[in-house]
């Protein structure tokens, strides 16, 4: 299978015929300006032992790379247009695991109805890495940007936090005490966490700034206010938690220390986002409409940095997410 | 130097303050339309030890990076808007390496002025990779692709052929015996190919159809037979070369072979195309005008497939130019 069978068989299908790609077949592609809209483009790669397990399907590799990209439009308020992929494919990975990657990728392309624009495929002699360029389409001068929180917002979070965290400790065998269904629950957020592109519109219509939960929520709120200028603080007795999280926290001695820990822990794929406290009913109101849950946890203020109280206490945090080298 | 303090002392500075950038401080880079204009976009990846040699200096691969993009959208006709960069750093890449990396992005950038927009930095167990996806402005609809040779067009190509793989080669210490000033020469051509920028516009003004010469002249003249549904035909003769390249052919027991040769190599990162006769004589000028030589190599057929003359004679190839897996 050299590169243009595999760009034949594997590649061109994902292409949806979008005339953009050109089948495939140039050196690049070319997308038309759409009056009234503006591309909103975001890059993340995955590395296999660092960013997946190597023993994960390459299918779920393939589902997660793109779920990861499509977080962040979706944390923009953009819609998907098309993407591009990167791929270094180590020895051994014959055309059956490659097949299996490219089934993941159509999964998620059905899913959200955006083709393969173009990309690479190379060899190398280390671990698989692949890295994906997402294009989006939002209103002109729309997009939700992180550094748009005004002092006296209220700051919230979609779905559940620390699922990803815990889902990754439950995927290596950490958590079985939890019992079989929590694992299982667990280590399926981890590996396919849910892009919240049913978000997008009403993040456009009422957040004031938003970003996705990648780093963990303390973090990636952190980067709100930090490019808004502004502090954030956070009540850790209001984060929305699952029934499996649940069952972790009830084995934790210090409930205070657990909430902070899920706060902490990164992968959630989550919107954390500020609204001004006037819009705050309709935007959640807009945010069940379309199927996700949305929780206030916590407000922006003048200051800097992010700060987590316990029942209306300051507490004190010992870090604020993970920061990777 | 963690991630965030990565990005600002060695990206942040890159984007040269694009607005579209957003200080590289969110999920996602914004571009606004540009109307009456189309975004050409092409994305390449590099890994360490296959696509440039562990001991290049990071400087010199974060510059060839950037020029096989860049070479892409010559190709097409565009100009350079912005890029997007995702590097995986292996166990040992100390911030005196990954300043050298971004010092040689800051060098190309500063030549066709484009800022870096975003991107995605990790850690790997393996070899450096890196990918980048450029993007670049052209007329709406004007972008010249593969797809466009029309039976009884001329065949040409810029610059001169071969130096890419012998440079190679050279780089290896296997042509020593062409001495010092040839090995310097070829050496250097293979780590720093020439994107053809200069021959945008007459190749929008001029070209049928076109594509860069990264998998060899045979086999991305062969790219552009396939996609126009035509056979092409190179007189083998006719292939402008280097002096250095000169030296090595003559000491090649066969100059039919050692032509064909150069024509399999990959790695010249010229610009190979076509053109209506009509049109020759005004897009050779234009080329010159723009610095670029352009020599008339072939040409266009109903058929399919390369095939090569030696002075009007029908020869063999070998094979038609490397073919990655």
């Amino acid at each position: 299978l050299d590169e243009f069978e595999q760009i034949a068989r594997l590649f061109r299908p994902l292409a949806f015929g979008a005339p953009e790609a050109l089948d495939l077949m140039d050196d690049a592609a070319v997308i038309a300006g759409r009056p009234g809209f503006d591309l909103v483009i975001t890059k993340d790669a995955m590395v296999e032992g660092v960013h997946f397990l190597s023993e994960d399907p390459l299918n779920l590799t393939a589902r997660k790379l793109l779920r990861v990209n499509l977080s962040d439009l979706a944390a923009k308020g953009a819609t998907p247009c098309g993407y591009f992929l990167a791929i270094a494919w180590p020895p051994g990975c014959d055309e059956s695991r490659r097949r299996l990657f490219a089934d993941g990728l159509r999964l998620e392309q059905l899913a959200h109805e955006f083709p393969l624009l173009g990309g690479d495929t190379v060899s190398t002699p280390g671990p698989f890495t692949a890295s994906v360029t997402l294009l989006g389409w939002v209103e002109a001068g729309r997009m939700v940007k992180r550094r748009g929180a005004r002092d006296g917002d209220i700051l919230l979070v979609s779905g559940v936090i620390g699922d990803g965290g815990l889902g990754l400790q439950a995927a290596k065998g950490e958590l079985d005490a939890l019992g079989a269904d929590a694992v299982a629950y667990l280590a399926d957020r981890y590996r396919l966490p849910t892009p919240r592109l049913a978000l997008s519109a009403a993040l456009r219509d009422h957040a004031s700034a938003a970003a996705d939960v990648s780093d963990g929520l303390l973090a990636d709120a952190g980067h709100i206010g930090e490019a808004s200028g502004l502090g954030l603080t956070i009540d850790l007795e209001r984060l929305p938690i699952s029934p499996a999280a649940a069952l972790w926290l009830a084995r934790q001695a210090d409930p205070v220390a657990a909430y902070a820990a899920l706060a902490a822990f990164g992968d959630d794929y989550e919107i954390v986002c500020t609204a001004a406290p006037a819009s705050l009913d309709s935007f959640v109101a807009a945010a069940a409409e379309a199927g996700v849950g949305l929780t206030p946890i916590g407000e922006a203020r003048v200051g800097q940095g992010v700060s987590a109280r316990w029942r209306g206490r300051d507490v004190a945090l010992a870090r604020t997410g993970w920061r990777h080298v």
